[in-house]
């Protein structure tokens, strides 16, 4: 955790302190809290110290792990399962037991909390900038070296995914299918090849690297036109297929991200050419990052070469189903998406912000293309953290 | 989804509708929405019907895969990226647009979200029953059939980590050690067996069947003694290893949870009571499972049994770090802990609730012993879902 930079960016709050009622899923309460409860706990943040109010079952594990400075739990206030008053009773008593009369809480902290502590006399204030958030855009060594860590298994977990798409035999070509499989379709042991199976080959590379993930894409022809498509069933040769990893390391909880578009055969002219488009749009993105620009910027350098090649984007048609249809990449850390946006709107990139970077195209009647790089941007400049080749035909 | 239920539980809402504001990760937005959505998108529930409003992104999938009446997306509001308050005014325009002037939110939701609703005139009240919790926590056939099919991945799961375990040698035993490793350790093909080799185990075999989690806890010796500790490092004979496993299917987003506690060679006698009075916990609050019967009658057979040997409980010291440390279960579905909760001021058990039942004892000087299984209330007790034996020495 960036403590300087987080006393600096909540010394000009209006309140007395900052309050979090999350569990671990909540990136904002991971980074304040360092613990990594199940259930919903309270983290509060007052006058540069940390205090937590956990339940009796995560009171040894909050002490030992967390990054708090006191720990207190649920007995503490003398709070025995009573129920929904009695726990936002001892919530209140808590805030006012560390000294705030008024708090800050994040625009996603939870209504029922924060209605409850103002019936109770503390002020709440919604911290619409999310300073937590913006806090934790910046990462220190530690964090980019858990980020780099995590995207070295993903590298491993794409090469996994590569090798399995580039040794399958082609049904009706190489190799005689069963009567039931299409010419065609992609084959492995005589089986057709599914989304599925390459999904479940990145997930357990990705276990033996020590991550776990909640979902991986794996969509190939009009699935891969729906960028969030996780994809299912049988891959077919001569179509692009998209693959994008984005593991979570167990250890360190930090995350990476990565898109690769293969095409196993011959692609049709329009997606080799849709596959150059977007390696250059990539390319003039990277070019756009350095400290001083904005997300705002670097999206618009994407968004140029697919408009000069006569791409719809959200720029000159925001209704467009086709074309360059999602922003040009985010931050990323303990949350896969986080600050800064590279958007229409994204603000200024700082020395630190770790973000991806990957255009794409869409369209159901032909399929879609993405590509995405993991960034550092440093004092000049970036490093680009993805260590794998851009190269469509496997 | 049980619409009949959901219907009638949000028939008597004092407002006009029932608006949610989050991603798939949230239960009740996953019921009720039936979209698995990865960023946040707004779930309106009005007069028995259910629109959704998301990012052009997600259009096209939330239209074909989602179980809403309407989809609407940000550009229907001519909403272009503006940033957070042209964001918040087209939140505030569509839930006008479904004729709603006042909304109901779960405690959980978004107080950002909330407070912006309000300034913006529309009447935002806080759910404090949290509906849609209690519908969705009597569940339908084909719910149940999900979480069988989890269950069912869980056993296999359990399965392949019990083998490890009554496959390892005990270093200084039946096989010489490295130099570095101590006598009693517990070691597969010369190496220590640790938790986190057993629990990639479990992850990998969970993922051949179509499941995904978050954690597995494989805690021996004074980890164990942390009900929440996933353990780390190497396991060793003659302690209690707890194995706590609760997958997520991957298809259909339900949750299983299982758990089972094993001893490599012989117990201490103080572990072998511990397990036998467990199994009687575990027993006699089954016995109490039954509808009309409350989640606090359930909890209070198990406490008794422990009581009544003499170990402590939070009934009889809520601030004991050592005894039975926690709820005696809880209802689980689309959430791994949901309604009902079978702990004090625990509610009235319905056919249809999906419950587990664990109870356990826990001292860092001894170690832990948790027994879990899963079962369903049915119209005259319960089935037990749970095909697993209960054998501590394995």
């Amino acid at each position: 955790m960036n403590r300087a930079r987080l006393d600096a960016r909540l010394a000009d709050l209006d309140t007395d302190g900052y309050l979090l009622d999350a569990d671990q899923d909540d990136a904002n309460q991971l980074y304040l809290s360092g613990f990594t409860g199940p259930d919903p706990f309270l983290t509060l943040y007052v006058d540069g110290e940390v205090h937590l109010l956990v339940s009796g079952l995560e009171y040894g594990r909050a002490r030992s792990e967390s990054a708090a400075d006191t720990v207190e739990r649920h007995a503490d206030y003398d709070y025995d399962y009573g129920g929904r008053e009695a726990r936002l009773d001892m919530y209140a008593a808590f805030v006012r037991d560390k000294g705030a009369e008024s708090v800050s809480m994040p625009p996603r902290a939870p209504v029922g909390t924060a209605d409850a502590l103002r019936e109770r006399g503390i002020d709440v204030v919604v911290d619409g900038e999310d300073r937590l958030r913006d806090v934790r855009a910046v990462k220190t060594d530690d964090e980019i070296a858990s980020i780099r860590e995590a995207q070295r298994a993903n590298e491993a977990a794409m090469r996994s995914a590569e090798a399995l798409l580039a040794g399958a035999d082609v049904a009706g070509e190489s190799r005689a299918a069963a009567d039931d499989i299409e010419p065609g379709t992609l084959l492995v042991d005589g089986e057709s090849l599914t989304s599925e199976r390459v999904a479940e080959e990145i997930e357990v590379t990705l276990l033996r690297h020590g991550c776990a993930l909640d979902e991986t894409i794996v969509a190939g022809g009009a699935q891969a036109a729906d960028p969030h498509d996780r994809g299912s069933g049988p891959l077919r040769a001569n179509e692009a297929i998209i693959v994008d990893i984005f593991p979570r390391s167990k250890a360190t909880k930090y995350n990476a991200d990565m898109t690769r578009t293969f095409c196993v055969g011959e692609p049709p002219a329009v997606l080799r050419e849709w596959y150059d488009l977007t390696e250059r749009a990539l390319d003039a993105a990277l070019d756009a990052v350095e400290p001083g620009a904005t997300g705002s910027d670097v999206h618009a350098a994407a968004c140029e070469v697919y408009e000069k090649a006569g791409e719809p984007t959200f720029r000159t048609d925001p209704e467009t189903e086709t074309g360059f249809i999602h922003s040009t990449g985010h931050g990323i850390g303990l949350a896969v998406h986080e600050d800064p946006r590279l958007a229409s709107g994204g603000g200024e990139l700082e020395p630190g912000h770790v973000i991806t970077v990957e255009p794409g195209l869409y369209d159901p009647d032909v399929g879609g293309v993405r590509i995405e790089d993991l960034v550092v941007v440093t004092d000049d400049g970036y490093d680009n953290y993805t260590d794998y080749p851009i190269e469509f035909v496997v």
